[in-house]
């Protein structure tokens, strides 16, 4: 399946295709930032916003184009002109008819927590910062589900909804927000019992390129009427469309939880525990896997309070009527135990439970602790396979990591073949930092995993689509970035490329 | 959000917009599907297909445009030319570069079990029938999933699993085959606990309008990489690419099982009792509403060894541990008593359990059995709203059915807010028919709902688009159409118009 590498159709005289857009046969977009238009522009936003909630300041161009958690690498000149603060759909709908008549690239934020480059503004132009829309619109108690404006984090939600009694599941990283959550199509723990953000959403209502506001659907939790628009916004980071405002499920909290903890002598021992789990269809909540470096990162850390053996380890959260929680421990440690557990711990009350989680909690901060200096990064990026391939992937990418010398860790949502890895490495080691990425992405893509799980391509995992998924199916991609986008205003860059790599710039396969 | 219908664009002097396609700016299709044409075209079929896999006998052409229970009224020039039958992707890809060539539109064939005219050929042309195109073609056991042709039904899907312990949750009407099933994006009585097809479909294989190929993901559980052409095609009915290949997710089958039944006084006291179940967490399976039509039916069919009470009555199915099931029954029976349940029966055995949801199970054909002569057809309709408002439309359609003097019954996938209804009448009654359903849909649709939660819009329901999401969003749909399928080829004029309705082709808002 693997094509070659922006080598276009295999005939370029073939007669070109109605069903795919090939790069070879689209216009590199024509955008105009020149200063003149933007400073006429400018004096459109002012008018529609008011020129309090237009910003130029150069601090807040650079704060909005990239972050210091994210692994791409920002050149400086991927800053937008100006950043725009609109506080309704009607005013995102004005903004965008001006960037529509004068062709001005558009980047969209909210939480501004994802990793891979999202929102660098690779042509200039505009941001569109939503932090003024960040209302619960109307909770919608007896039809489970709440409708609230794109810069409503979800943690927060999840407090508004608790005093109901209900939840929101999708757990990305802390910070996200609704907007980049759908951009992104994320998930999280909650995502084996409960699904990803791809089936929490009921209905978007979307800004065009062009300005036009669509609503994708009303609020029934079921609906065959009509193509999926809805999935089609999710997980677009951005090109499509800009999300103003999101109708989402909710769900009522469960009864009783509970959290087990149980060390494995290998990863191949803790992922053979969860194939036994998972075979015998007990409904855990979640499952997660840190490995033996990420164990020893929380020790180091002292943010909990136990000492936890070094060994890969298992967090299982259970969710349920209270009996069902206990039946489903015990089956657990039962089937734990076949698998080779080294230890089985589970929580007795509500605040031991906290206290085993808050080791999963606490593991991306614990090896944040471990940086060296002040200039050393994290490269925190994830991809996913097929279940039965996780042990193969995890042992090779560890023994990658270790060879190159850098510092990382492994947490992974194990029941759905997804896992993260965290690394240190400063300036100088940046490149053996790349080249560990990219091998492990390659493996996860050649196992028929992705190259992402939940974080979304960006910038630095856009390239790969082509081998993950093959070229006409990226030219089809592109083709309908094309049908709703066709002057690529929207997140210009994103997802598929709209102009050839240079020389260079695309790592080897 | 209610439009002018088909006013178009509120001022036609307006820039034709880029984000979507209305329908005053598309150009009707050009097919050819002249006698020459279609000649010249069998000649190339047969080349790719064999003879013998050509179909042009009538009945061949009216078996595949239409069926007995669908409520489309078909007009015998909705017949395509030829029934063509292929035996891989590859030659599927043929035919449609055959059929992009010569723009023969072509409508695409599996179960041949929608309800709603999906399968009509509205312009002549091809039907592609994926019979030959019925294999398993990989059980990926440890991976949770299982790589099928189009033309595999889910009940023979669901035998093979069996053997593994595993099972495929959608559930549909019997027949149903898994090309159409992603095409309506359809669920079934399973939906509740386990979601909609949209939930259960990794990855298609599609056959593009110009006979391009894509894949549209790899295998793994989660991804984030890339739009979801997944989802894109799942409930296009046909229209946007044909799926010769789908990787669809399994599950372990639930180790235990039951099903308890409870009767009460109304409507409204079941579903009042569906929102305390729902509300308390408790995790049924499913739960399906039977109205007192419904179970007078099934009483008079006699196909099941009991009498039931002639009221509203709820089937639930539980699935888990064996004790969890025992704790879920219980917690069910207390708070339908709290509901003012008239009775409560559950399932001590498999065998108990299989009587019981027999009743259910018969639930169509007990109304069938209904029927006055044999000039009777059925109609069954389905449409969704937010669960709250189920009570309401379910009275209302309840006695407007009624007052239209013609037997029909109800029957809900009450947790998912969906339902159906059966009507029998003849041609005589098909005018009342038409209108009881008509009420039936603008009800649903004025209460935030849909005009389908699970059959999809076929021909019968595609006007209603533009009321339930808006003109610009069915425009928006249009856009998508285009992009894919230029020359609408595939399924023509299903989901949007391509060309403006006939006077009084379109009913009244």
């Amino acid at each position: 399946m693997f094509f070659g590498w922006f080598l276009g159709r295999a005939n370029p005289s073939d007669p070109k295709p109605d069903s795919t857009a090939p790069l070879d046969t689209v216009k590199p977009p024509q955008h105009n930032v020149s200063q003149s238009n933007m400073q006429a522009a400018w004096v459109d936003f002012c008018d529609i916003v008011g020129a309090e909630n237009v910003s130029t300041s150069a601090d807040d161009a650079h704060a909005h184009a990239g972050s210091d958690w994210s692994s791409h690498d920002n050149p400086a000149s991927e800053v937008p002109f100006a950043v725009v603060r609109p506080s309704t759909t009607e005013q995102v709908s004005r903004l965008m008819k001006v960037c529509h008549i004068r062709r001005i690239p558009v980047t969209a934020y909210s939480g501004g927590t994802s990793l891979e480059g999202h929102f660098a503004a690779t042509r200039g132009g505009v941001c569109i910062d939503f932090c003024h829309m960040d209302k619960v619109v109307a909770l919608h108690k007896e039809d489970l589900d709440v409708v609230v404006q794109p810069a409503v984090g979800w943690e927060h939600l999840n407090e508004e909804l608790a005093e109901h009694g209900l939840f929101f599941p999708p757990d990305p990283g802390p910070g996200a927000m609704i907007g980049g959550m759908v951009g992104t199509g994320c998930s999280g723990t909650n995502a084996y019992r409960y699904g990803t953000m791809r089936e929490w959403v009921l209905s978007l209502t979307v800004v065009l390129a062009d300005g036009t506001v669509i609503r994708t659907r009303q609020r029934p939790r079921k609906s065959s009427a009509g193509y999926d628009l809805t999935r089609a916004f999710i997980g677009s980071e951005g090109t499509l469309g800009l999300v103003t405002e999101a109708t989402l499920k909710v769900t009522p909290r469960p009864a009783s939880t509970s959290v087990a903890v149980c060390a494995f002598p290998s990863v191949r021992h803790a992922a053979d525990c969860v194939y036994r789990v998972v075979g015998a269809g007990v409904p855990i909540a979640a499952v997660e896997i840190l490995d033996d470096e990420q164990m020893r990162c929380i020790n180091q850390a002292g943010a909990t309070r136990r000492h936890w053996a070094q060994s890969p380890t298992l967090f299982f959260k259970f969710a349920g009527t209270p009996q069902s929680v206990k039946e489903h421990v015990a089956m657990v440690q039962r089937l734990a135990k076949g698998a080779g557990s080294k230890s089985f711990e589970f929580a007795r009350s509500d605040a031991e439970a906290e206290e085993l989680w808050s080791a999963r909690k606490d593991a991306l901060w614990s090896v944040m602790a471990q940086k060296r200096s002040h200039e050393d990064r994290m490269w925190t990026t994830d991809v996913a396979v097929p279940i039965s391939k996780l042990p193969t992937i995890v042992e090779e990418t560890k023994r990658d990591m270790k060879e190159s010398g850098l510092m990382g860790t492994i947490v992974g949502h194990v029941g759905d073949g997804n896992f993260h890895s965290i690394l240190i490495y400063n300036e100088k080691e940046r490149h053996t930092a790349e080249e560990v990425v990219h091998r492990m992405v390659k493996r996860a893509i050649e196992l028929e995993g992705t190259a992402t799980g939940e974080h979304g391509v960006g910038l630095v995992k856009r390239d790969y689509l082509e081998h993950e998924v093959g070229l006409a199916t990226v030219d089809a991609m592109r083709k309908l970035k094309l049908a709703f986008d066709p002057l690529c205003l929207l997140n210009c860059d994103k997802i598929v490329r709209m102009e050839p790599p240079k020389k260079g710039e695309v790592q080897e396969w």
